[in-house]
């Protein structure tokens, strides 16, 4: 059994070597799956690449709005975790370097009777924009898509 | 090289049987560590949770006001993740059922110039007061202690 | 030319008198519809009343989580605006007597390519528990389903 | 009897044609009434026109603070409601497309006895920056002036 | 020339023997004022402390709705102060032991011309459920009444 | 006896006249103190001036991480408590000018037992970008450092 945001949390914090075996393991499982990153002081700028990549990759067809809104709602409620209730990373002086991980599939793999569903996930550094000022923060959301 | 956010996550997602191996490497490389669950409707009873773990395990000693404000905050600001903004569990409804991990000790291996932190992780099942009908969170704070 | 939003606000500010001629257009243009009312000092309650009176009323089938979210978060945000920020209602030393209108169906009857959405709204008096001392308020949210 | 919050919300919702009669309708109830539009993705142009747009139109008078200051946190209470929850367009990756409707008088026409009122609404489209990515929201909020 | 917050904040601070003095000298400056103390872990006490000593001590009349209201919402920010964003007293397993102050009149002693303003203070201890497990907060609004 | 806050607060709301006296009795009690002032309405601003300040007057060692993290932490609550809630300034359509003062050193000078602490107060005026368009407001936070 593997269930989506578990899935999403492994690939956000495994290394680049790791991530090769990752990915095929979770595309056998019956995902969509990509990853991307993110440097910024800017909130917009995380949702763009989230949504950019998504789109790129597949996993939602760029035309179709119910899944564009599905996509928008589940990153920014990531964003709201990764923040820890508030969005403000600029405007709140501070500067983060994320991986995001987006997985679209089973929200479980032994309930094949749930459909569909979309999970974000985003791991990096956040802090002061000094070097070597910050720590870790993760956040993740699951939406039906 | 290990960082105290990512170790956190690990033993958050890891199943009982992995959790033992973890631990010990945990411990290892200088981190006091303990894991306890919760299934309220009430964010009182999560905060109180990892407070009274924390404790009783020897995160921070008991009579410690400093150190108990710094549990607090990072359990408080982990809440807030597992929430995805506004703190809400049986006010909006819904019910959780988690497991937390804390962690004190170097923010990163490499790098014993930092001094000590304490790091706070929530992951588990949050979702309708129906069986089956809820999905996966995650939270997770760090702050100096 | 109907918008689903449009609709639900008409029937939530529409009389007794008015809502027996709406319920039966909004339905001709091919929304399940469904009206409850609420009176309380409990947040949880208002959205166990959307809930429930939309499950009774067929506009989710109850075994089905992905629709039973989709309603939960629709709920959840409408309160949102409903609460102007923060969810505040009991703890806030206030209290609601709302009217509820939940459709199903097309998010613009213009527009048979965006598939199926679910509109919640909620109106009615928000104040101090005094009788007169309540202002009106309206909180609505959207989601594909 | 009408109350200021739902003629509010009827001029929000009504269409160019039925504008006219609504606005004489209002003004024989004894309110001050205007009407704008706003379609941006910064926060502060959608508080600005209001402002703006309700000092031109003698809603308030200019130089009075005490009047700027009730008309102020009504639109910004309002946008709260628009954005159900935490204010936030611009910064996520969203934009909005809104009327919005002030009235000045009396809370409720058949009660002359609780002083003059202010009422602001916002009612439009919110959504992704791309053609027809978009649905409904409303935000309404009424304070003593 | 003095001015409301600051008189609120002075009075917040001052030791009982200097209230008095105080109480006078605001008095003399043309202020209805009002003390009262709350200790508790639910937020809505707080408020409704807050109101009915307002309105026991004359700061408005009780039968007046517009002043009841714009006292609610200056004592519903000045909380938000005092919890230095969401609202969570009990719910956030803590407590607080506070004095508020109540202050009506002039903005600012010197400008006759804009009409009378309340504001709300609240100052004191809040922290966990242990005695001396606790530090100082300090919540201000101030609004037109 | 005195309190971190209470002093803090003190520092806030005295005349440049009284402040000399006061700042040498914050420091004979045993507290590093600085002063600033920040006039902006970029919430950002305010958080820099308060570190800048805090680093250059020797608040805070400027290459110690878990020290500034501490100062970062408390200067971001006590704008949320200047704010009342959501953090909002230029974006809210407001501007401010404001006092800060930064405290370091026992949270109570009868309680020697309980280490170092960190207080940030922020004092002043805020308000639409209009002359005399404006009241006061005041946030404070204290952490362990």
């Amino acid at each position: 059994m593997a269930k989506i945001g578990k899935l999403t949390i492994l690939l956000l914090i495994s290394s680049e070597k790791e991530e090769e075996g990752f990915l095929k393991k979770v595309s056998d499982l019956g995902y969509k799956v990509c990853i991307g990153k993110a440097g910024t002081m800017d909130s917009r700028e995380i949702i763009a690449a989230i949504e950019t990549t998504a789109k790129r990759e597949g996993i939602f067809s760029a035309g179709c709005y119910r899944e564009e809104h599905a996509v928008y709602h589940t990153a920014l409620s990531a964003l709201k975790g990764l923040c820890r209730g508030e969005v403000g990373i600029g405007n709140f002086l501070r500067t983060v370097g994320v991986k995001f991980v987006i997985l679209r599939g089973p929200m479980d793999t032994d309930r094949s009777d749930l459909g569909e569903w979309i999970s974000v996930g985003i791991y990096g550094m956040i802090g002061a924009p000094i070097k070597g000022f910050e720590h870790e923060a993760i956040g993740l959301d699951i939406n039906s898509i």
